[in-house]
């Protein structure tokens, strides 16, 4: 069955659903019921009745029940007049049909279920109930009359459709999966981060074993970019807004802006004052390349010092509606791990094949094998919405093909695709869900060094326009962490594990020992905890395991008296007793290895 | 010669000034003339008439020439109407006589210089040019009258005076030396950081030196936080309203702060929209403690948790006027070494005696021995203008004069100094002016866990209140930066060094033996850099020591037959050749030693 079938399917199914609920509860007002990504819902108003859980099977068996009958979905025109005196005791729907008059509609459509509900509805629909498959009613929820809070709250009903048994049981079993996996849920049970209304939306904090992580990765990454030849910068949160007229972003990105700050005085109150204090405003930045552009034009540049290669952690603020957040994958504050390679035209595709190589490294690094990558390029017919020249775009696309292919990427071209100001290649991964996130980014800009007139002088003396890359390795240290989380469904490898050992005591004679194994451990930087709370081994095993520990060290008399430890790995269980200076060792190896 | 004294002689050396260059340059307008922290300067309007440095020895020439006739000085009072008409010919005198007329003064005074040059003042002034010491004009610059930049552009000069030779001497040495070490200028010349208009003001960018300082000192410092029992935690820039107004910040320290964003639709936008989106407002964080509150408030905290040491490196914004700025010491944005330790009430001591060792570990470590200690005590005839209760506050400024006793820091008491919050004790450093800057600072808080409402259970089961300390070792990266560069006039220590070594070839023979050295050097983490460029040997030893790099390593064929480098280092000059391998190993121990 093709989507669209599908689709239809589900929507007749919802009808029936909110036929089975007219059954059941009598005076039911409805709202509106369309399909969704992977199934659809309904909202009622059920008067002061608020559903439950529990009330779903009920409900399934009556849809079971009714669809058996074979009814039909037939479809009916009205006039608004005799629409309107249909639904005389429907008020949503009165307010429906209201809103396709104003829209110059004359005529709406209903679709009847038999005899027993009839619904406005555009349609189109399945023929009658023969032809649904399986379904399911998934859960519940409280839903504003169209999203608005100070609407009234309606009952809604989330439920899904399949042709086949087996794909229902597929998609529910990808449900559990992916409910495990939910790094928001990981990201809780341990205590990895925090998303808190009292902070505001889309801000996450961080927890210490949260912030463990990102040191350990920022770590890592600083350490990879000295190796691959980058310098570290450093730039502001904020930027007057001169700034960001300048470079475009005010103009073209202010939606996603967060609204100026205005401070000092107005040029009124300064005269009124007496003092030259006056207006000054900001913005936060949603980017981090027009600081770096700066820091580039603070003096001439010459050929003998590019390519220039900048990095910077940087934090970005960008609005999202509050509706389009999620997680740590869509979120309003984000650390870029930014850099701009501003280079000369020779040196575009070596930088290339840098990044390039670069990317794959990193990703590998973090366990990502699988990911997709989008090579997006103008639209050849609307050359004239984009930055920059011909030449600079023909030149550019076509070495970043060649690169894509010379490193074998498994591409998908897109044409239009690419940002205003240049082509792109995008590296995205998927979460549990499968959605993909946009993780690894190469960009080229031909409208900052435009726009900043951005120059150097080449070897001949003469003043050249240079070329700007923009890249990012993981995007986001906020999403990658999230997509890192769900990918490992929480058991992140050794390397990275906030926690890397806990040593468990067998009984109060044992904590001596304990301490001295947990002193060794963090001798040699290995991050190791203690647990001699008054416990079960049993429990606290348990408890371990549930955190994702990658090592359980058991510690009582035998081990003691062998100067071992009892180890249990993570995935591999009971591994018996080690020497201890030979579980340092292989744990250490294990971590530069990053495992 | 006491401060008093010594400004009115200042001041009448402004008068004797005014009058030299009436003399000189005939049709003058006069604006105002007053004493300053360390001399004088006087405004005035010359017409078309600019001054540069080149007419200062000719103006000191007429004082001294004048001066020598030992006029005296002498005060006459006149009514409104009579000082108006005796100033008819000067337009800023008369604008400064009707504002004072406006302040309600019926008279006003002059003060007359012999019979050549009378002067609108309040004084007073000494009796004859025969008390004037010595004399020294500094420098010329543009000032606006009023210092509003829609008004005219005056020629104000600048000069001091001093009772004996010895004194201006010492004081121009003193500026002089000041000069040399001023870190905006070093900032500048070493590429370290810049602080441009276009971005806005007090808000630094990091170049690459600059930001690889930053790095290595931010990671000594995370380094030192692990082993002494930190944690790192994360929080964003910005915070909903609402969370700074439980703060309490957005009452008490709002003018510091930027105004409120606000985002979303307004509640009437929604309602026409028929959508959910509603306003939102967030501020720029002035400080990072509330999202810490937030995360200690995650859940219920047990006394087992407690010491809670929770660090992190985070930028915060202040508003601060411009004309309050300075280079990397005032700004307005920085980065705080921040950390909140939350304990109980025993605990509070050991806590503190470990904040202060570690204070004085991370100063001396870099290499600061002289500082001066405040603690700031609340005032016991005002107890009411403080959070947090008597209890709380006797107990803890009881103990932190016990520890500042302890630790023989060598402190000041100031009654009536603390916060409103909490009694502090601060670490002040001196920059090459003599101006103290806090940079550490150890701060208890009765605020937040009230206003937060912040609690653990007790050994007793029992919920209790815990304290709550602030606390930053560099104050924040920005200023101690800018402490550090004027400290070492640049000549930063070998380790904290954003180049350690430079390695310079006498010949083209030798560029690929510098090669090598400078790979075996960077293999082991030496931050090193080539100068092979076709210039004299000379030269390039002359740059790298204007610089300020510690190891100039020149190589020849000497050098390259016994696998040596010529060592010259910083402040010590020629070592002569040396093993590479043994200079490898001897850097490598100075670094690792903090040299």
């Amino acid at each position: 069955m093709d989507r669209e079938k599908l689709d239809i399917m589900r929507h007749s199914v919802s009808h029936l659903m909110a036929a089975a609920v007219k059954e059941l509860y009598g005076d039911v007002k409805f709202a509106i019921g369309p399909t969704i990504e992977d199934g659809f819902y309904y909202d009622f108003d059920l008067g002061k009745k608020t559903l439950s859980e529990q009330d779903l099977p009920k409900i399934e068996e009556k849809m079971k029940e009714i669809a058996k009958q074979n009814l039909k979905f037939e479809r009916e025109e009205l006039k608004i007049a005799d629409a309107l005196k249909k639904v005389n005791d429907q008020p949503y729907k009165q307010e429906l049909i209201k809103d396709l008059e104003k829209e110059g509609e004359k005529k709406v459509s209903f679709y009847k279920l038999g005899n027993i509900f009839e619904d406005l509805c555009k349609g189109p629909h399945i023929k009658s109930t023969k032809e649904i498959g399986v379904f399911k009613l998934l859960r519940v929820s409280g839903a504003y009359w169209r999203g608005d809070e100070r609407n009234k709250m309606l009952q809604r009903i989330y439920g899904t459709a399949f042709e086949k048994q087996k794909d229902l049981d597929n998609y529910l079993k990808m449900l559990e999966e992916a409910e495990k996996r939910d790094h928001r849920k990981i990201g809780k049970e341990q205590e990895l981060f925090l998303i808190d209304k009292t902070v505001g939306l889309g801000l996450p904090m961080w927890f210490p074993k949260g912030a463990l992580i990102w040191r350990v990765m920022e770590e890592f990454w600083y350490q990879e970019h000295l190796k691959n030849g980058y310098e570290l910068v450093r730039s502001p949160h904020i930027g007057s807004r001169n700034l960001w007229e300048t470079s475009g972003h005010w103009g073209f990105f202010s939606q996603n802006m967060y609204p100026s700050l205005e401070v000092g005085q107005t040029l009124e109150d300064a005269k009124a004052a007496k003092k030259a204090e006056v207006k000054e405003e900001y913005l936060l930045k949603p980017m981090n390349c027009p600081f770096h552009v700066i820091l580039y034009k603070a003096r001439p540049r010459s050929y003998r010092e590019l390519p220039l290669r900048w990095a910077e952690c940087g934090t970005v603020y960008r609005y999202e509606k509050a509706g389009e957040l999620s997680g740590l994958t869509r979120v309003r504050g984000f650390t870029q791990d930014d850099a701009h390679i501003i280079c000369s035209k020779k040196q575009v595709k070596t930088e290339l094949l840098r990044v390039a190589d670069f990317i794959t490294h990193m990703l590998s690094t973090f366990g990502f094998k699988d990911y997709n990558v989008y090579l997006s390029l103008r639209d050849p017919r609307n050359k004239e919405k984009y930055a920059g020249n011909d030449e600079g775009w023909e030149f550019t696309e076509k070495i970043m093909e060649e690169v894509a292919d010379e490193k074998k990427l498994n591409y998908k071209k897109e044409l239009g695709e690419a940002a205003f100001y240049g082509p792109k290649l995008d590296y995205k991964i998927k979460d549990c869900l499968g959605r993909e996130w946009q993780c690894s980014t190469l960009q080229f800009d031909f409208n900052l060094p435009e726009r900043f007139d951005m120059k150097f002088v080449n070897d001949q003396g003469k003043e050249e326009r240079p070329y700007m890359l923009h890249r990012a390795l993981f995007g986001s240290f906020e999403r990658f962490i999230g997509v890192l989380i769900e990918h490992y469904a929480g058991a992140l490898p050794l390397w990275l594990s906030p926690i890397q050992a806990r040593i468990i005591n067998v009984g109060s004679a044992h904590e001596k020992y304990c301490q001295e194994v947990h002193e060794r451990l963090l001798k040699d930087g290995i991050r190791s905890e203690l647990d001699i709370l008054n416990e079960t081994v049993g429990n606290k095993i348990r408890k371990a395991e549930k955190e994702k520990i990658p090592f359980i060290l058991v510690v009582g008399d035998k081990e003691i008296a062998a100067k071992a430890v009892a180890v249990r790995k993570r995935g591999e269980g009971d591994k018996g007793p080690q020497d201890l200076e030979k579980f340092v060792d292989m744990i250490k190896k294990e971590i530069a290895e990053k495992k």
